[in-house]
């Protein structure tokens, strides 16, 4: 019998999982199928990746990454630790709670440099289209290798997608975007806070990408910031140069009108208005069209794809939880392949699907979603040989980090937590993050 | 027999002439093939319709339009005008001579509304894959149909690729891009002038975009225009703001550095460096690869793909003639698709591309490749029913065009020139093109 043959679409944090999930079993002696991962950039990583580029990039494809400079996680990373690969391992020591991107990038890169599983990627390779053929039970995977500008069609057994969902931006239209006389950005071409300083800045949303961007554009010197919501206020205790503003209806010059009958001249718009699931390699029949919620449609156990279950999804759900649940997806994924799991008819996996849709809609608030969200990583870890660890414990990081965050939402990263994995405390950062306007990798380990 | 099926890829200026071309033969009682036009956009028009968006648009595609708001033709419209439809026809009078866009997209768009052929267009329809099959000899085109967001296949004898070669932004490296305090962006995804008021822009790039958008910065107001090349300055009369300096070597902060050693501090940088031949759709063997050049690489008559002479691309070439050319191209490929025209074997389609490009290489200034591609025009319109024009004459106004940029790189659009089509001269404009702040088609036309 010759070899599976899987395919794993993105070296993000979910496929870059996928891969220490596969090198772990081979590890321990097992025989693993053949596996290729088709990264679209240039390095691994996924939007931890980051570029200066906007819009399209070297390759003329659409840019991956959606983070910023001095981008901080905005989550305590006790709530995202490997249980296999520990920060103290990584950094030799613990570190403080909420680190820059380029931290948390040379982490995530530490556990699979030491897997060695680097040569498992081909690199500058776009996936145009996936198919499968019934007959043969085989997906037909078609690349575009940017590096010898060739294209050709690999046969796989599994093809696991692993390409991310907050890349294609969710941009709507509002009356006079068409000809405002300053610049309108979504949240995924935001780079450089710098260039907002001394500006009048609109922000439209009211989830992490409103919060976070106007935060960082505070931080770096704007001279106001309004963010308009649609539904409610964020009603943090916001600095004074801050405000908070019903809808927006309508644009004219440089003047934002709202539903409240305000208006306001604004230098730029920066659209914090969501991503969209987008697959522009998959056919109806294989791809997976969901809201972005905890529970996403026709995924059995948040990763089979009940229409075709030789093909998986990793991290497709809206996220409390992020590394160590791709963890413990990909544990799990990596097991039904390898035939330690069942996956059960359709009939069950639609009740499946149907069940956690109804526990995640039975939920009022935060609180719930993130002990539904650890349920759901527990579920998974029982099930296989992933290291377990407390997840109970990562629950109460998060409740504090909204606690903290409530408390002050320009001070709340001044706070540190206990590791689950190693049970140590993190060391309170030398900075304040308002003051701390350097976030390379060295400056933040100087503890 | 069944009538061929045909698939034109793109509804911009090239895809509409293919339109317009099968049309007036059905007009004349000729027998046509089945067209399908499929278009990415919700609009036809291809570059000429303009949105606000950048980077991706609403369905998640790369936006298509790279031009901005305020542009104005910067070329005579008599070096373009249509030889079956003239400026005249549209717009029930002469018009002055270097329309904004806004004049020109009515005029592109009136031909093809009076033609009657927007049924045969599939908006909002992205055009996923091709593929050749030897054996039945036809072409599968899978598409994205996003108003239905589904998927489909279809079979076709010809496609036609009219997608264009100005929407896949060239975008070079330079050190300290990823640590600039400011904005870099592509031409591409430049659109209101007014965002760069009161600004220091530095431009990189010495053709056409650098030309233009620097001429628009400082038309609105911006406070310096410093262009790099990276071989010769372009050498026009600048206003005294703007100068051109030596490549760029680095950026540190907001300083950016040239090769003669000299610095200066910029707030944004806008980088004229070209497009790229993209097609995202079409595997290796249907796939042309080519610098932007008079004579491409692998097209026969500029047209024919020599690898699979079924196949057709519009448009491709680097371009002083336009929508005249395009037309010129699309009556060409209907009479070769409709059994008029023979093609040769491959032998000697590869002998007319090389005499082709031998040709142009012999030039060595605008004139004779101004004069060349007027010939190539020609030479096209001679083998088709298109009707005959001027051709010299419209050579002759690109001549003019260039001795009065020359003249006055600020006040060349305040020429006028005679048309080719109706033999009438154009109006002198009502207002000199640096006062004229207002571009809606209602200011332009009010003469």
């Amino acid at each position: 019998m010759t070899r599976k043959r899987i395919a794993i679409i993105g070296a993000g944090p979910s496929g870059l999982a996928q891969l220490r999930a596969f090198q772990s079993a081979a590890q321990k002696g097992e025989a693993i199928p053949d596996i290729v991962c088709f990264e679209k950039q240039a390095n691994w990583g996924g939007l931890w990746n980051y570029t200066w580029r906007t819009g399209l990039d070297e390759n003329g494809e659409p840019v991956h990454c959606s983070m910023y400079r001095y981008l901080w996680s905005n989550g305590p990373k006790e709530g995202l630790e490997f249980a296999d690969y520990s920060f103290e391992e990584h950094f030799g020591k613990q570190i403080a709670s909420y680190p820059p991107r380029a931290v948390l990038f040379d982490y995530i890169e530490g556990r699979v440099l030491k897997a060695g599983v680097r040569d498992w990627i081909r690199f500058n390779s776009v996936v145009r289209w996936v198919e499968y053929d019934e007959k043969s039970r085989l997906f037909s995977v078609t690349i575009h290798d940017h590096e010898k500008d060739r294209t050709y069609t690999e046969q796989f057994d599994h093809v696991i997608v692993a390409s991310g969902h907050f890349s294609t931006p969710n941009v709507p239209f509002y009356e006079g975007f068409d000809t405002f006389n300053g610049r309108v950005l979504h949240a995924h071409d935001f780079r450089d806070a710098r260039e907002f300083k001394d500006k009048d800045i609109l922000i439209l949303g009211s989830s992490y990408s409103a919060e976070d961007i106007g935060s960082q554009c505070w931080k770096y010197g704007c001279k106001s910031v309004t963010v308009a919501y649609r539904n409610a206020p964020m009603g943090f205790a916001w600095p004074d140069n801050w405000q908070e503003v019903p809808a927006l209806v309508r644009v004219e010059g440089k003047t934002a009108y709202f539903k409240d009958g305000s208006s306001r001249e604004v230098d730029a718009i920066i659209l914090c208005t969501g991503y969209k699931h987008f697959f522009n390699f998959l056919p109806d029949d294989l791809r997976l069209k969901t809201t972005n919620r905890l529970a996403t449609s026709d995924l059995y156990k948040g990763v089979v794809w009940v229409n075709n279950p030789r093909l998986f999804y990793l991290g497709m759900q809206d996220q409390w939880f992020t590394f160590n649940m791709f963890d413990a997806q990909a544990w799990w994924v990596r097991d039904a392949i390898m035939g330690k799991i069942a996956i059960p008819d359709r009939e069950t996996m639609l009740a499946d699907v149907k069940e956690r849709q109804d526990r995640e809609d039975a939920g009022e608030d935060a609180k719930y979603a993130i002990q539904y969200q650890g349920d759901y990583v527990q579920e998974l870890i029982d099930e296989t040989d992933y290291p377990s660890f407390d997840v109970a414990g990562a629950c109460e990081a998060f409740f504090e980090w909204k606690y903290h965050k409530i408390k002050d939402i320009m001070g709340f990263r001044d706070n540190s937590y206990k590791s689950v994995i190693t049970g140590t405390m993190a060391p309170v950062h030398h900075t304040p993050w308002k003051d701390a306007l350097d976030d390379t990798m060295e400056a933040y380990l100087r503890n």
